[in-house]
């Protein structure tokens, strides 16, 4: 039996792996919003390093209440907008729909199992370089792993099917038992670079070219390392020095979060920092840098922010 | 005896002190760089809180090699620029000259003396909001207090007259027989907030009316004071909490560094920050925000002089 899926948030993650999907003839709706004009008449363009595509004809909606119901829903969509999720989620679920969270920071499951109450949630972490350059326009530059995890699936047996679809996509997709692993492996990257890079108002390279710079965020990333021990979740010191090799030799890259900052969108800082600090504080641990770097953000969100809400 | 004071660098430091000397009727003798034609036909103008003036006619110098040998040298210049005063200072001393190095931050004296054998040096702390404007412009915004203090003077008690002259000429005037405490208490406000305004690109009330932002500040004062305290430097943690409560009142302001960094100058990283943390680590404290806003001040300075150099 095959999956029907649905994408909620047609942007940089949910346009290339729907893509992706749809593209290797999986049964793919995709939601939009700004963009629904523009990709209903002109189709999905993907720009990517493994080969571009147009996705025209495509299953695109404005809305999810004209969608059909999805046997696993991708929610793409920022965590500043997960307080969307009851509404949008409820008219394409199912009894035995499962929804996978593609998001950063930490959290993010337990806070929409808390929203949305009975249904099975999955979390996954994209390890992808990609942007939205226009209206239905994705700019994938590198990389694009996933790495899927259970939160309160009856059946988790249904995400190596879900794993197989994106291995025969051409997306490697790794399933594990121990989301929250994969969780902070993956904020020892985001929650240096993420911010540093508004604060710093710097690409990747940038930090990493200068001394002092890449030797802060090398540390931040100890910190997070020492923080996910404190937390239980066995994480060392060379996953992070791998990191920072990684990050060197990494296309010149504007995470999210910047290209949030410089689109005067809100950031995630709530999953990417405030959750992990926390989470660590509740555990005997104080991310000292990581914390300013938090504070920092908060001051540049509410200038960002202030003549635009 | 009254005193014959030269100014080495004539800008929003010793444009005010030396014209606020001079306008009292003192023998002040001013050395400009770029604006020494322009004040040398029209007068040094100061804007000041206490009453504007215009000092015309005016002993303005170009080089200190016409200038007359000086008995007290209040060094104004930044001290990134120090690695000039061995050249400056020679031609206007005599064998009892005092220097007062007007100055922010850590191990200035120190510096100079090892720089300048022999020479008798003071220090001073100057508690101001002034900015040049302009060439040859000086706009005093607020405060102005100096507090002074011995560093390898042999008459120390020649401070008490300079003293009794800036407090003739309306400058309060403290002489503190611990100047290694005033150079402290000064960090508590300089640390965070020159980084902060330039890292934060923030004037000090935006920094003040953001929580997250003035509770960094506040955290890297209360780790200013203990480092001091760590360095034998007694100091309150209270202090800190009256230093926010000042700067909560205080006229919106742009510190030195700040102006230093938007006018693309090179920043005083060295005698703000590194020292202090040097003087802290060796006493076995690490400041970990100040080491942090260090290590992004050294960012934002590398970026800022890229294409200037």
């Amino acid at each position: 039996m095959s999956l029907r899926y649905a994408v909620v948030g047609t942007g940089a993650l949910g346009g290339f792996y729907g893509g992706m999907l749809a593209k290797s003839r999986q049964d793919v709706h995709f939601l939009l919003n700004s963009d629904y004009q523009q990709v209903k008449e002109h189709g999905l363009l993907v720009e990517s390093v493994l080969g571009d595509f147009v996705l025209k004809p495509i299953n695109a909606y404005s809305t999810t209440t004209e969608m059909p119901k999805a046997d696993v829903v991708l929610v793409c969509l920022k965590t500043t907008n997960n307080y969307l999720l009851k509404e949008l989620l409820y008219p394409i679920m199912h009894e035995d729909t499962i929804v996978i969270l593609i998001q950063n920071g930490l959290g993010v499951e337990q806070q929409a199992a808390d929203g949305l109450p009975g249904v099975q949630i999955a979390g996954a972490l994209a390890f992808i370089c990609s942007n939205k350059v226009g209206p239905g326009h994705i700019h994938h530059l590198d990389l694009g792993r996933l790495t899927i995890g259970a939160y309160n699936l009856e059946n988790p047996s249904l995400l190596e099917q879900v794993s197989a679809d994106f291995n025969e996509a051409g997306v490697p997709c790794l399933v594990t038992d121990d989301l929250d692993q994969a969780r902070w492996q993956k904020l020892v990257w985001n929650v240096p670079f993420n911010g540093l890079t508004v604060v710093l108002n710097a690409t990747t390279d940038q930090i990493m070219a200068n001394e002092e710079s890449s030797k802060l965020a090398h540390e931040m990333m100890y910190e997070v390392v020492d923080a996910a021990n404190a937390c239980g979740v066995p994480l060392k010191r060379e996953f992070a020095d791998k990191m920072m090799a990684v990050t060197a030799k990494m296309t010149p890259y504007a995470p999210s979060m910047k290209l949030d900052y410089d689109h005067k969108r809100p950031m995630e800082i709530d999953a990417i920092y405030s959750q992990p600090i926390a989470h660590a504080v509740k555990n005997g641990f104080k991310m000292a840098k990581v914390e300013m770097l938090e504070k920092q953000l908060h001051f540049y969100n509410s200038m960002n922010l202030k003549y635009t809400v």
